[in-house]
């Protein structure tokens, strides 16, 4: 037994999170024992069209679903619980998390009508939970949510320590600063591996404190009594929006909340204790015209310039309570995440367009970041002191700079592991080594279907949405060899039909022909038919429009 | 006569440039006599799907055709030449424009066909053209392109500045700084209006000077002497290209040349004299093997990561000549358009993956900006002080900074006009108002097509792109009222086939089961059949799928 127990090594792999934004998932292992931190969603790439979401391929997990002992959360966003829903479906196992993380998780898997049977833990920051050979200890971190947590593993190889999302905040708005102290205890104690987010690797300095975004309200407030003030930001910023109330109860403003998820997450919050209203701040949306606008703040969702979200209706008139003008303020409290920088300037153009004052991130401090900068992530790794590292929650530049930070700080670069997702890290008392792999990847979400659109109707719909369709219909007597009606020619997405009568003329002539030219020549093989309607008439189409629309030819026998 | 010569009024409109980035084209009136400053082209919006570019809305000038006297082009950039091929089809008007812009312009004429019908006057900065009632002087200014001008136009109004694309370089790399005497001159006899580009007016400060660059490049190529060099920049930015030129040269590099746009712009440049290679500098890119790599420079385009470009190609394997690993470094020498910046990063992510060395703009200063930031912009309006100002180029937020901008310099709100495309600004003796409106908008090109996309076909390629699309196809007799051969259904872009059988066979079931009802109730009228099959089968798989394909019953009569 004792010699199985040595040749046992701990294995780690992020099934995502690597070379990739969001979808945050990693797997320890032990022998007969796997625990998993996060369970995240991204979200689809440009070119992953009719997609809502991505989730990892947890086959893994589920090929080895009697070793999982738990999942265990470092914190309430989509992009380390989001998959949570979809994940839990195939996995019967309980989830650990603070607990506003587990109200957030729980609002979800209502949603997705999964709430009684999922097992929810909740914990707190400084709890030890044993599972299987391992122990998992939560510590407090700052974050742009309240209640997070980085995880301390103690495993038979030593101790993990998985940062999570964290940045240190000296004077946070709620709560205390990060507890660098306990981090500092386990690194004497020994850290054999340190996993540390990227996000913010390629930024010198620290990142400033949540109260320098305070005193920016405060300075707006203060200087703008005679309008309306709209504050758009991430409903999941907890002490973000416990500012906005504050700041306006201090300048007797009345708020209102819009927005689904700010209506959801402000409700959660208040319930657990993590938010509170002075009274009578808070007021319904409807009771808003009751007041002067200039006494009055609507705190809304939409702050990435979301097409669906309260700031996007508001702004282009789609809200039915509320639009904006120039009686209005628009702080936009939030920094647009890469690919939707056009959709915050839309919105930036409209309201300003409409007389709407606007404040946004790139000329004031209206927001400031919740992940560490470089001087924060050095701190990670000088009070852990870790025999082996691995960086993760980045793309590959984000990965490999945070390589190049640790050798800046003495880490010896053999002992540092920039992976994919898959990859499995073995370590012994020997060493660590990168050796197999298992399957990771992105499973698409689109509606009710969870990985069952693949690249073939991608590659479909990516084609669809460049030139549309034609549709040639023909119900032929493959007995007589003759036409018996079209065939027809129906287009969507390709020209404007109406406008365009000769060339779809044209073109039904073009496959009569081909048709025709067949069936004399005793050629009915489907296949080669639909071929040579398709060449005819594609052919046909470039030369015309220089256009390469689908050609779907549909011929049917009587 | 003299009367009637009082009533005239000056006019002035934009037919792009405003409230968007991009299809420059500013149109002035005055009698009898039109001209038109810069005509360029616009990249299609992420809703505008399969569109390759677009152009502005010409109709005035089409009905105005025998009053336009020319086209006067500020410099050779895309946003002010390259809707040229379509607007001189329509348009027989001479074009004026700088020895380098037309050198690119008669290039891009030969692409479409049409060098041999357009009459292009080369000009130098300096010269006076009379047309009609304006007289247009072109003034030197610096910018990302070699060649470029402001103009001040001399009308019966007084004179109109237009200032094109600019920015001041105390130490350009070749030719002399802008002219601001000259602009200082035409100021002192009085300016009427202003119409100033907006790009960085949200930038304070100067924009630094080219040679900057050219020092980082030297640094660069200094340290890096083990590296094959690839650069990736603009290929129309000449002086930025002759500098990766002289560093190689500087260093004992031979230099070679990929992407198509590269290679016509430095050929262009080189006849015209605006670019010139040491000797023995320049080799082909099928000579590269015979040097050893580290002695050697590779010019590229791609610095915007599109998917089609050399850089791309050479970064993911699909370029004939060359691939990029651990003995190659990137710089790319240029600022991510918004829109590119994951493009960008894709390419970075995997040059790095590969053991490329890569430099780029957000952390080595590899690119200045070839626009004017405030205090350049000042400048403008300091050396002309004019009495009415528009701002032009620009998103809104941008015409109203620069606004902003205007004021802080004392210039009255009443006499600075944020307009739309297709407003009229009339300008007489007595002042200025915006009075009327003429059609304006963004013309759609895809293919051959220029204009024949509107928003009923790409609402259906939306719709195409996300769910796919559903084929019911069925041949019945309709008098006899029966179904002689289907209902088949085909799907594309909706799920994969193969793997949903169920789904289809159901779906067909579904088809067959509303015909038929159909059918025997004696409904016979086509749009009921079609709408039947397409309201039952649509709640069917929205129950099934949360997905909404668009459906398409195609039904045939015999």
């Amino acid at each position: 037994m004792k010699k199985n127990q040595n040749l046992i090594k701990l294995r780690v792999m992020s099934l995502g999170g690597l070379n990739e934004i969001g979808k945050n998932m990693t797997v320890l292992e032990y022998g007969e024992d796997i625990i998993v931190i996060d369970c995240g969603l991204g979200f689809p790439d440009d070119d992953m069209l009719g997609i809502d979401l991505v989730i990892p391929d947890i086959s893994y997990l589920e090929q080895n679903s009697e070793k999982v002992r738990g999942i265990f959360l470092t914190h309430g966003h989509e992009d380390h619980i989001g998959a949570l829903p979809y994940v839990l479906r195939n996995l019967d196992v309980p989830v650990y998390g603070t607990r506003l993380t587990l109200g957030i998780v729980r609002n979800k898997l209502e949603e997705h009508g999964l709430s009684s049977s999922a097992v929810l833990n909740t914990v707190a920051a400084g709890d030890k939970i044993a599972v299987g050979v391992f122990n998992v200890e939560f510590i407090h971190v700052n974050h742009s949510i309240a209640d997070a947590c980085c995880l301390a593993i103690k495993t038979p190889m030593g101790y993990v320590v998985h940062s999570g999302d964290f940045k240190l905040d000296l004077t946070p708005i709620e709560g205390d600063m990060m507890d660098i102290t306990r981090l500092g205890e386990i690194g004497k104690m020994g850290v054999t591996l340190l996993m540390c987010e990227s996000t913010n690797v390629e930024q010198p300095g620290f990142t400033p404190s949540e109260r320098l975004v305070g005193r920016s309200f405060d300075s707006i407030f203060a200087k703008n009594t005679d309008k309306r003030i709209v504050v758009a930001t991430f409903s999941s910023n907890v002490h973000r929006v416990q500012q906005i109330i504050n700041t306006s109860a201090r300048y007797n403003r009345k708020v209102a909340i819009t927005g689904r998820s700010m209506l959801n997450i402000v409700k959660a919050a208040v319930e657990l204790g993590y938010m509170s209203f002075p009274k009578g701040v808070l007021i319904d949306i409807n009771e808003l015209s009751r007041y002067p606008k200039n006494q009055t703040t609507i705190i809304t969702t939409g702050s990435q310039g979301e097409p669906m979200s309260a700031l996007h209706r508001m702004t282009f008139g789609g809200h039915d309570k509320i639009s904006l003008g120039r009686e209005d303020l628009v702080i936009i409290s939030a920094h647009a995440i890469p690919g939707n920088e056009k959709l915050v300037g839309n919105i930036v153009n409209e309201l300003l367009r409409n007389g709407v004052c606007v404040f946004h991130d790139s000329e004031v401090e209206v927001h400031v970041s919740g992940h560490a900068r470089q001087e924060e992530i050095k701190l990670m790794h000088a009070l852990t002191k870790p025999k082996y590292f691995m960086p993760i929650h980045g793309e590959f530049k984000h990965l490999v700079r945070h390589k190049e930070l640790a050798i800046s700080m003495g880490e010896n670069e053999s002992s540092i592991f920039v992976m994919e997702i898959g990859q499995m890290l073995e370590i012994d008392k020997k060493g660590a080594k990168i050796n197999g792999i298992v399957p990771a990847g992105k499973v698409l979400v689109d509606g009710y279907g969870v990985g069952d659109i693949g690249n073939i109707v991608l590659r479909d719909r990516k084609l669809l949405s460049q030139d549309g369709i034609i549709i040639v219909v023909a119900t032929v007597d493959i007995n007589g060899k003759y036409l018996i009606s079209g065939p027809d020619v129906v287009s969507r997405g390709f020209v404007y039909v109406r406008e365009s009568e000769e060339l779809m003329e044209e073109s039904r002539n073009i496959c009569y022909d081909a048709l025709s030219r067949c069936l004399d020549n005793n050629i009915c093989d489907w296949t080669q038919l639909k071929n040579r309607v398709r060449d005819d008439l594609s052919k046909y189409l470039y030369a015309q429009t220089k256009r390469k629309p689908m050609i779907l030819p549909i011929i049917m026998n009587v």
